[in-house]
């Protein structure tokens, strides 16, 4: 399997396409979101995508929703990921050795209690965490550190020198995984993503999860985004969570009349915490 | 008036104060959100702060709902201003004449379909679409145009040589008010901003939003964002819009049990779109 991810070997992504594709996966590293989801849509040497979709700190990020919506891609499962942040270094070196640090802006946001216990250590704001890896590697920079997942460690053979240095510890992404084609929908699937446009008229929201609370689903999250040809109006993203694929199509069939432009991106299984 | 605004002098955010407070408003430039949220809570010379919270096409601005959630400042009134980008230049110069046109990636983005049409032109990003005007005039840039709004143009004294060349016209940008300390709710009020966290039983959102349709309430906006501290847990940001503030205080009433950690940013006039 090919799986496209945005970022590059080592990241955070590859982490995630390994936990729900298995460790053998190859990757296909892609610069930006939507060159992911354009060699999902049309690189046959793709097999499949891997998305980052929302973070419990920093939440939803936004410009992937639309992305999705626009892409004609389906949802085929997803998977999260405790974002566990390390200061890695060349093998022999120590702490003290190290003048300066390297990684993502908001990889040293999220490191910056630790950072500040050492001062003398500069901070340098890079493209993205394993890349910065890499360079420490490539280039041998004996008295630099990265910061980045445990994956990068694995792969540039760096020693983790101070392990899970991120301050908040509740730190998760959410990814989905993505198929050009449509798969046909499991058993046991227990989620869905779906998404809809309601009329202007007061209180249709209201009526609607109104309709999914009484077939007994779930609604697990709940995103509004503009739609830019209509200045603020709204279409939502919703994602449920049900015990049987049956109620949610029920459901489906009574929220339908009071929706528009109604569309499934998914059924699938709730995915799993690595 | 003193009025923090995020940006450089010439900036959106400079003729969204000058909507909202009058022509002659002083501003207080501020390099990042955080800076404006922290001038209007501790600055005494700083009266009161004018900041970005969505845009008809990019959506909301995640962060500056956490920090006006953090902030403890109220939210006294709002303003929309239609996002029109002109190309700008040195008096004399032509389009023929420019080689380079400097601006924010983002308003190079809304342009592109103009700047195609120019591929002789270079395009060269910047931090700020007021700073590449007025780096423009300092350094007197002859085959430099800037991409900016038309405040830019006046302040730094150059020729729109092409007026709204971004490619959707329906680009809109709304600013909140934002006032250290509470005002007395004027009697012609008819809309309100909140925030609540639901628990997580099914429907209990369901249940909020039939409540503020019942009271005859529009809901104009619902925007979930996330708690940090418990992962995949999230609060409501929540617009509404009424015809007599009697109405929004009694479904706050109603509302309130079913909800936690309810708290309102303000009650003001709906704003004007300028």
């Amino acid at each position: 399997m090919k799986i496209a991810i945005q970022g590059f070997e080592g990241a955070f992504h590859q982490i995630a396409a390994q936990s729900f594709f298995g460790k053998q996966t190859d990757i296909e590293a892609c610069a930006t979101f939507s060159e992911l989801v354009r060699k999902v849509k049309q690189d046959p040497g793709v097999d499949a995508g891997i998305m980052a979709i929302e973070n419990s700190i920093a939440g939803s990020i936004l410009p992937n929703y639309s992305l999705l919506k626009n892409s004609g891609l389906h949802v085929t499962g997803e998977v999260y990921l405790q974002i566990n942040q390390h200061l890695m270094v060349l093998p022999g070196q120590q702490l003290e050795d190290i003048r300066e640090v390297h990684s993502h802006p908001m990889a040293l946001l999220q490191c910056i209690d630790f950072l500040e216990k050492h001062p003398h250590i500069k901070l340098v704001e890079t493209e993205d965490t394993a890349l910065s890896a890499k360079h420490v590697r490539q280039k041998k920079l004996k008295s630099v550190a990265a910061i980045a997942g445990k994956l990068a460690a694995e792969i540039y053979e760096l020693d983790i020198i101070a392990p899970n240095i991120q301050t908040n510890k509740n730190n998760y992404t959410r990814f989905l995984a993505l198929s050009r084609t449509a798969v046909p929908v499991a058993p046991d699937a227990n989620k869905a993503s779906v998404y809809f446009h309601t009329s202007h008229d007061r209180g249709t929201l209201a009526r609607v999860l109104t309709k999914i609370a009484d077939a007994g689903i779930n609604l697990s999250k709940l995103q509004s985004f503009p739609i830019p040809a209509k200045e603020w109006n709204y279409y939502f993203h919703a994602d449920m969570e049900f015990e049987n694929p049956a109620h949610f199509e029920k459901a489906l069939g009574k929220i339908a009349p009071l929706t528009e432009n109604l569309k499934v991106l998914g059924i699938y299984r709730k995915g799993k915490t690595h």
